[in-house]
């Protein structure tokens, strides 16, 4: 939740005469996203967001991500649209940044998702999944298996002073996860990191799906199993069935899930929320005492990894192969 | 910049049960002011800004902020409108704390103020002043001089560490103000924090003042000191005579300096000038290192507080007595 970079009025009209989206009425830094810096425009012609991509985000990405919210769009599904440049750009230059346009959508994000939330859910992510057969693009994760095990290295000294017994349980699920990553199972475009904030409802109705800023190219249950750990467990910690079931009811409605999908999903959900801890953790260990920045707790998601630990099928998450 | 206090979107609809602005569409949170918590709104009815007043805004204050924006507005100056309750209430509470609903001013603020914003500052600065004088609130200035000497005893000890030579400068500045304080100058509602990003422009004409949260009954002419010292020196430090005199030129078109307020200027301007050097220092020992909070430097107003001291006559702002 920040704006790394502030920029002029000056700056930003100059930069707006490369678009045909009206005069600037006002701008005002949004406090969401953690990678980039996000501005709320609003011009004659109505509401966009400016999106100037930090250092974090690399620039050779941005082709992927655009596109992908451009192809999804095209397909039917709603998420922000990059607004084309004049000259047909989709990215360009503000305040020394790569700098996008991109539609503004209406909706609020649940911060209490229910039953129905996680159906709708389930709808749109595999909308999504098979929206994304034939995006021509493709990115590598860069968080996946095999980033894990650098990123623990530079945690694993401190694990156990956050997670008590960490240290043991990481390296042993990150052993078995290298040793029986289910690789042959279906990839295509996976969002990477839908969680509730990344999705907008109004009026109770999903309206749109966005921040496709980890989007890549992997493993579809994959991203089924982050869902899983992202919308169906209550704030307890306790996994709660009817929104799992509600979750896949939706999913299968759209598409199907295999036998060896169904198979793997304990593993992959396993992985998925190593994956969490292991960013959480770096980020704990890493943000400074007292910064603005709401540091996540690790420990949601080393709990999540002993819960998948122990589920023998599928069925145990609410999933019923059709 | 921050979001301090998060809230759910079922907190905030049955929030807004208790207004008639339509139906909530959607809401943001603004990265903007440094001392409550700030979303944007959308409704079926428009555009607002919802404020969660936080720790550091004593509630007993509210009405005198909310009550003058409504004061003003109805005297012509385009300030935001707190949005009545049903109930007829300005104030309502929200994930614990006070919350406001004001209305949405278009505009940009200007990164880099020219003399024609200067002017029309002046003219604004001016309007609000005459305005101000028939509201029937007072506010005790809680940044004056009595406050200033607790403030430089919590950060005396490390100040020349932050600015050689501040110790001395700010100690016998202190005395100095302390010994030769105007308090006779006429008083009135002054703004007390009107820096150029709490002024709006809409096509190079100004459209309006917001952050009321500083406002206080104190000497009108020390608020016109403090939008010297805010707007009138350039980047590289060095006074702008011909925005000084702009300035002046608009807030003479609408209510005339006294000699008397002519005479104390320079003694007022070297007191804003180490109000808000002292809270730049203070903020600069009391904020962690890498905190995503911008750091503003104290020394760019030592430097001013150097100024002002050699300052022997309003002249030389600009300043013309009508």
């Amino acid at each position: 939740m920040a704006v790394y970079t502030d920029i002029t009025d000056g700056q930003l009209k100059q930069f707006l005469t490369g678009y045909s989206i009206g005069a600037l009425t006002s701008y005002r830094g949004i406090a969401e996203g953690v990678e980039n810096s996000n501005f709320m425009l609003h011009t004659t012609k109505g509401e966009f967001i400016l999106t100037l991509y930090e250092k974090r985000v690399n620039e050779a990405d941005l082709p992927f991500f655009l596109g992908l919210m451009q192809h999804l769009q095209h397909k039917g599904l709603v998420c922000p649209l990059p607004v084309l440049r004049q000259d047909g750009a989709m990215i360009g230059k503000l305040a020394g940044r790569p700098a996008a346009i991109i539609t503004f959508l209406e909706g609020t994000w649940p911060r209490q998702p229910g039953i129905d939330h996680c159906r709708q859910l389930g709808v749109a992510l595999a909308q999504m999944h098979v929206a994304g057969a034939d995006f021509r693009l493709q990115r590598r994760n860069s968080l996946t298996l095999a980033d894990w095990r650098p990123l623990w290295n530079k945690c694993a000294d401190f694990a156990d002073k956050v997670v008590p017994g960490l240290v043991k349980d990481a390296t042993s699920d990150l052993e078995y996860l290298e040793s029986n990553w289910p690789r042959h199972l279906p990839h295509g475009v996976i969002h990477a990191d839908l969680f509730p904030d990344n999705v907008f409802f109004l009026d109770e109705k999903l309206s749109g799906i966005i921040d496709f800023y980890f989007a890549c190219t992997d493993i579809l249950a994959y991203d089924v199993a982050t869902c899983v750990n992202a919308w169906c467990f209550d704030k307890d910690g306790t996994y709660d069935l009817a929104k799992g079931t509600a979750l896949f009811e939706g999913y299968q409605s759209v598409r199907k899930l295999s036998g060896d999908e169904s198979e793997f999903l304990p593993l992959l959900a396993r992985g998925s929320a190593l994956r969490f801890m292991l960013t959480r953790l770096y980020d704990w260990i890493n943000t400074p005492e007292g910064s603005l920045v709401i540091k996540k707790d690790p420990k949601e998601y080393s709990s999540k990894m002993a819960f998948h630990r122990n589920v023998k099928s599928s069925a145990e998450y609410g999933l019923v192969r059709l």
